[in-house]
């Protein structure tokens, strides 16, 4: 059966890179003979035909995507509540989930849908597989800002957001060394410490924390005191935001009264408030959050974003159905979804990337 | 008396645009055949001889500035620690505050400096002003990133704090728009809010909340929902952290028990948590904090610090003690320093710039 | 009268914080109830009411300005051809010039505009004030990233090039560093010298050369080998397009043979022919050209650029015709037209700023 | 026998990313025992040891290096003349070529190094084969801003030249917007075309023109005019320096009289005034030359330079000498040099990140 329609719509937290990928499926498929459906905020345009937000569900054009390549965000919108099998919905002043994935499949039928891409991350992944086992024809593009896939080289995003936090430690550096101060930059990444990784080679920071490598805070005193003792009064630390001291470590996780709030007595908070009981000088904490999301993708986002757009109408040409595209360097190749989602990739204990790191000099707290 | 050595040295927190000051004055004065000493940490070089730090006193000669107009913070280091009038002194493990001025003079007469360049914000110029009281000869370069004085048209990094707050405005936008999101964003700006005002008109968020004008948070939640009625479901919200409600307004000051660490529940938080209860889309806060300071200086900030810098040189040639250099664009001129710290610089009602902001639709809180 | 309907033009080089200027009458123009057309291709869209190009004539909502300050160029369109009264059209395959004003007075009638905002630099102002003479209403809005316009402190577009050349400084550095070369740097400026001006402080470059100041290559030349002497090898030079050799010196203006192709051979490369027989080290040049004029207006154009367009409707609502918005820092104040275009502002020879650019040891040929 | 000291060089042009190679390689050997000699201008330090540049021949230690991580160039100096085979030596007032390898392989027994670590190009490979053929002990690290080495995934310079390139087309489409001109930006790539074509597609273009295709000048114009029928009237095309017309087409070299300065006369303006004769738009060339290898690395250089760096110790620890380190990603790995120097890296026609790029509708001038 040819294909003549299809959709696309993102899901999750946005992500830079994502409209280079709308804007290469617009202009691949229109090139092929085939419409392209803009899905709004994830599913939500599915779900609910009647839906209107402003990223509204709209035929897509050439003209639609002319000037999207170096936007950040989604021009499609996004969502993170919008998993048909668990939706929400309010009834009778109650919140509930239903499970409306059969409204879905109905609505794709409605709207003459011969399949659809959905561009997203582990969760999109798991929700694309189970509408696929429900008979939907759906190809995958993997979107993960935390690089937390194993099963491609580098998502887009990653680049974008390494970059920026570069670009903040590159700023720290100044007034820590004006000051003589120690400054705590927390990063993205609550299971995989990629970005933190990545940056702290990049800003030649000194200590770095991440979620695979419990540390220990008598470790990171220790790094800080040596600098001091070389003549090096400041020190830069980055701490992703899963990274956790090690079992039988005194944590402090912020006051309990804090409720909903406490959100933000996160990692960077915490190891300060460890931390200062240990050292004579000012500690700071820059948490650099949304910051890392937004802006203008970098090069190498736009063209792994445009490579993935392309080979996902390439994937739907041949018929590839339940097939996820991914960076093999220097080749985009398929992978079946549910291989994709099998296992997180965390940084591995003999990562080489890693080894790196510790070899310029970089404390991790586990030493 | 021919001026033949004089010591520069940097108070108060660091700036972009500190070091164009530093390498001006080293050019400048040692073509004139000025001796130039480098003062380390403020003031604390010349209360004890014996100071070392690696910023170190040191003579410095034009090699030494050759490469520094680019670069952030202060060759020279900063402390907020060195008031030689009330100086703090560990004395059998107690701490105490005393007067060692007569020390500091004493110093610069060992160290046969002629004349001394304090470049620095209101506290320092205070000292300075009480220096020069007892007998000490300074020229003054004002420094205040919050643009908090007003003998001056700008002072540096200024210039450089708004780029960077419109920079992560800009990004901040992006992922607003992704997910119909309030995304807050907390700025420099404890009395003066100049940066918040001029980020909020370039950055064009919605709304913009200052120190110098109480808000009430109904009309904010009124603007963010208007906007909403319009089918644009996300806002940006600047708020400078010294703005505070209205009298009479409900304020959340966060929970007692964070002591210390309850500095970190600053205005973008308490805005969130006062803002939650009435909406229905989802509250995010950044904190852009040092992010603001470091960084290489604007063009704006090296040219306007290279220029004070000469014409702090030209002061100490015409033997103009006890004056400040300051713009009134377009001419750099001399201010007696007790005038020029007499009142701060508030955005005040009539402001030019205030009018402008709200004049292209931007809320304040109070109308 | 009061005022219905205005319309809005932006002629002569595009330049960062047109839109801005776009955006801000807009906005307060709607919330005035005054209707704005926002003409396209500089008056094209006045001289020829069917004329149709992407940027089409059209009414302007706020919704159409909602993004668009952070963006470079102008959404109207601009040309440097569309001067009515010296009007190339092409008759019988020859070109000619006709006055076509009487014409665009009449359209302006037929479209039922009761005035107009000329956004533009000198030839703008001119052909503005002709219009004037013929009955029209106008407000004017300086633009020139040249900054050659006495009436105003500064106008929009200028801070964001001296921005680009300032980045462009820096990142030669590196390269002439590590190659010890000279490098020179071709900038804006027939006339006037000001970005050079600015970028030579902000890039801490050795050589600059001006349209203001003509140069004597020996001293160039010398400059360079001084440098030299004392152990560095490498010099930067940045040099105006209109930058020229004092009288007397040989000067070499390209092969005639280029004849269009001429133009290419510009300031930057006729002084790299006459320098390279005097040095013995590798001289580059690099010409910065369209990259001035692009990009995202800094944070300083924007609000600048907010500032103007927001005066130009409060000048249009006081029914201050004939008159310019200009900076007088801190203010906006109102200037007649023809005043402000009475003679260029160029660098003189007392100008503070050339006067802290020798200080600081910028050598500027004619010393 | 175990290896106490090591030269460090970097030959051929500057690129960003040195400085971290450099940084990584001091700080691993150091932390290994293993002294280290940064060696001045490629290997001019060590075919005379007497030669004094500002670089310095010199004992590198962790503090020399801590701040380059960001810092574009190298430290160390380059050169392009000092081919030890063919060393330019005056003599009487004659230039000649002489083989001085035997003095530098001499040199360095006379400095004790045990092996030197090769920073460079392709013709520094080469050189280093040569060497090792004489009884020199090197790894190479490969650098190439063209990425034009088939060895490594990735080169350093590559990722930040990339990035500069695609910056420049986002503020030319800017302008090209406002003025509905044909814009044509030239980039670096003598017989690689990657850097135009990652930028092509990260800037979005409409014509991409390359070394490895020749093109069709009807074909561009077409490309052109076809956007223009579209109502698109503007165009940004990029070209390679190295991108030529197809056998039998005209092709203007320049005019011969420009002698030595006809190498300005490159690909961009040839093109143009190829182009010109057959549009009505106006058409301009920017030339981004230097710009792209000046500048602060990218992360993604610093993070490559640094693991390059620390793998050339490692295989110096490992006595893995003639080898070159190289990225098949994840993984850094050693190859022969030998081999790694055997055929250069162009774009083949059916490279996948082409074909992505035609998929989205670039033009390159053979279809």
């Amino acid at each position: 059966m040819s294909v003549k329609r299809i959709g696309i719509f993102t899901g999750g937290g946005d992500c830079p890179g994502l409209n280079p990928v709308i804007r290469a499926v617009v202009l691949k498929a229109r090139a092929s003979g085939i419409e392209v459906l803009g899905i709004e905020d994830a599913t939500s345009g599915l779900i609910d035909l009647d839906y209107r937000s402003p990223h509204g569900n709209r035929w897509l054009e050439p003209r639609d995507v002319e000037e999207i390549v170096g936007k950040g965000g989604t021009i499609l919108g996004t969502s993170n509540k919008s998993d048909p099998f668990r939706f929400v919905v309010e009834h009778d002043g109650k919140r509930e989930e239903q499970d409306v994935s059969d409204r879905l499949v109905e609505n794709c039928a409605k709207l003459g849908l011969d399949g659809l891409i959905s561009v997203g991350g582990d969760g999109s992944m798991r929700i694309a597989q189970r509408l696929i086992d429900k008979g939907l024809r759906i190809v995958g593009v993997p979107k993960t800002i935390d690089q937390d896939l194993g099963a491609t080289d580098y998502t887009f995003g990653f680049n974008t957001a390494v970059e920026a936090a570069t670009d903040a430690i590159d700023r720290l550096q100044d007034t820590a060394e004006s000051h003589d101060r120690v400054m705590i930059l927390e990063l993205m990444g609550r299971d995989a410490g990629w970005i933190s990784l990545h940056a702290a080679i990049a800003g030649a920071v000194h200590v770095c924390l991440l979620p695979e490598i419990p540390y220990r805070i008598e470790r990171v005193v220790q790094a800080i005191r040596a600098r001091r003792a070389k003549g090096k009064p400041y020190s830069i630390v980055v701490v992703a935001e899963g990274a956790r001291p090690a079992a039988g470590e005194a944590s402090y996780e912020g006051p309990r009264e804090l409720g909903k709030m406490r959100r933000l007595f996160g990692a960077g908070y915490r190891l300060a408030a460890a931390l200062e009981p240990h050292l004579d000088v000012e500690v700071r904490v820059t948490v650099l959050g949304h910051l890392q999301r937004g802006g203008s993708p970098t090069q190498f986002d736009r063209v792994l974003g445009t490579r993935f757009g392309v080979a996902a109408v390439d994937a739907v040409l041949a018929g590839k159905w339940g097939q996820m595209v991914a960076l093999r360097t220097p080749d985009v190749v398929l992978v079946p979804i549910a291989q994709a989602i099998a296992a997180p990739h965390l940084v591995p204990a003999n990562d080489p990337v890693l080894k790196a790191a510790r070899d310029v000099g970089i404390v991790f707290g586990d030493e």
